[in-house]
């Protein structure tokens, strides 16, 4: 793996890796939110990709990148999330193994997701020691390569896909939006933007009860994630080295948005939209809903990351 | 109007006159349903059509059926559903006014959706005799020409007009399904699959609470609802006279399907092809789901009528 910053360039051959196997989405807009925003915007809907997020870009470029002999002994991960289900089927796309390390604690509905898709679970305790020490047995048991969540060069090139398919079919966009919780979509995303469209703005945006990318932008120190509290439940992770180096270098901005404002964005994209996309997909709506980015006039570019939540826990009221 | 039924070439007519107006809606697959029925369905997504529903078609189809004269007086509807929406928006779309005949008890989220199309309000009682006695009033008043919701030519061509979009992008069918309310969905998708695709079968759905048409198509009497209990509210009212006719003519069978399995259709559509569907939306599936129709190795388009309902009171549990 090269420990270089990805570039423009590694997102396109990543592309051409990955195209056969993953959904090309629809980028849908509503003419009911452009009137309420007086601007353009366009939703890359990776609430639509296989697994039902952006996660499978990533996890099939990581896969088809390794070396023939690798790839044989299969790949895994410590994951209770997308990235797991992404992993497992990616790998069976590809007729390897997965090892899945996920706590006894998870969801039913992640390990199911996980097993469906033919993907070998390794129980661990919910901790991250537990996952880490898990995920060696399993490495060194199995010769599996170790397929990380998020920071990783192939994982970021794959990430970058969804908003350079987003580009090329929306043509001149002002500004670009994408959630970030690890930074692997956000990364991505702002190398195939500024790759494409070298004066768009690049706009992350994140719960204000998970705040360590914006207060490690800001204040340009890794600053690691500590008890945080959203209903994005996606976006509770830490950025990652890798990851922080590319959004220090390539994202213009970062804004929090309260937990209020994603429960009216995700509640506008269902009721407006007719598509189901998680909390953590809605984030960056939240941010236009809660004015904390002008969008006048603008054509603006926001990725929907996923759909995959609770339909029996729901936050509407 | 004609009293004559509608022939497949009025169809293609109302076609021609709507396809500037109304979304031409995708139709979705979902490899993960494919899997679990061992069929190939298509879902035309009609809840991504303008106001949530197909009842845009119908609605813009009589709008601009209308001699000039009349059209520019306005038109009128008594309704608390999509339909009242729909002719709102296809009246303001149209630069004529729409009145629309509503009880004082309709939910909220109603009259706000007719508002902001620009629809004029009555109010009245709710009853059928008060809703009636205040249209004709509205009509005599205005001189506003009154629009059914469904038992009318032009509104069943319009209708008929989003299952042509389905076949003339899945192709062959071997079955047709959709719901089954007041009938003009269904008796215009069975007027289309029948002129474009004659072998194959068309099959309308109606919840068992609600079988008013199942029971009147296998009497071949017409019999009305008589207070009919069912969560898919848009198919709550009786068939009309001429739906009934082309039902008669035209649908191969009828069959009804529980709540339970309303529920769980529902409930994989969202999950699975992650778009919001509303109740009456899911009925054809939940026949699959009910092993009330043979799919098996078949080629089956579905339509998804809507998307409307109130996110704070699902059934999911």
């Amino acid at each position: 793996m090269s420990t270089d910053l990805p570039q423009f360039k590694d997102v396109v051959a990543a592309h051409e890796r990955i195209r056969k196997f993953v959904h090309r989405t629809p980028v849908l807009t509503s003419s009911g939110i452009n009137e309420i925003f007086s601007s353009s915007l366009f939703f890359k809907c990776e609430n639509f990709q296989k697994v039902g997020a952006f996660k499978f870009r990533g996890a099939t470029n990581a896969i088809l990148s390794l070396p023939e002999e690798d790839a044989q002994k299969g790949v895994g991960t410590h994951s209770s999330g997308n990235h797991a289900a992404a992993l497992a089927l990616a790998a069976r796309m590809q007729g390897i193994q997965a090892h899945i390390v996920m706590p006894r604690t998870a969801p039913e509905i992640k390990k199911k997701a996980v097993r469906g898709y033919g993907g070998i679970i390794t129980w661990c305790e919910p901790t991250l020691e537990s996952r880490e020490a898990t995920m060696q047995e399993v490495v060194d048991r199995t010769g599996v390569t170790f397929v990380p969540s998020y920071d990783h060069f192939n994982i970021i090139c794959g990430q970058g896909t969804a908003a350079k398919e987003l580009i090329e079919e929306a043509g001149e966009l002002d500004i670009v939006m994408g959630p970030v919780g690890g930074g692997g979509l956000i990364s991505g995303t702002a190398i195939s933007t500024k790759g494409m469209l070298p004066s768009a703005r690049v706009i992350a945006i994140e719960p204000a009860g998970a705040d360590d990318a914006y207060r490690s932008f800001t204040s340009r120190e890794f600053i690691p994630s500590v008890n945080p509290q959203t209903i994005a439940d996606g976006l509770l992770t830490s950025l990652g080295k890798l990851t922080f180096r590319v959004i220090l270098d390539k994202v213009d901005d970062i804004v929090t948005v309260s937990e209020e404002a994603i429960v009216a964005a995700m509640r506008m994209i269902w009721e407006r939209m007719k598509i189901v996309v998680e909390p953590s997909g809605a984030v960056p709506l939240a941010a236009i809903i809660e004015n904390k980015i002008d969008v006048a006039g603008k054509r603006v570019g926001l990725i929907l990351s996923g759909g995959n939540l609770d339909l029996a826990k729901l936050p509407f009221k």
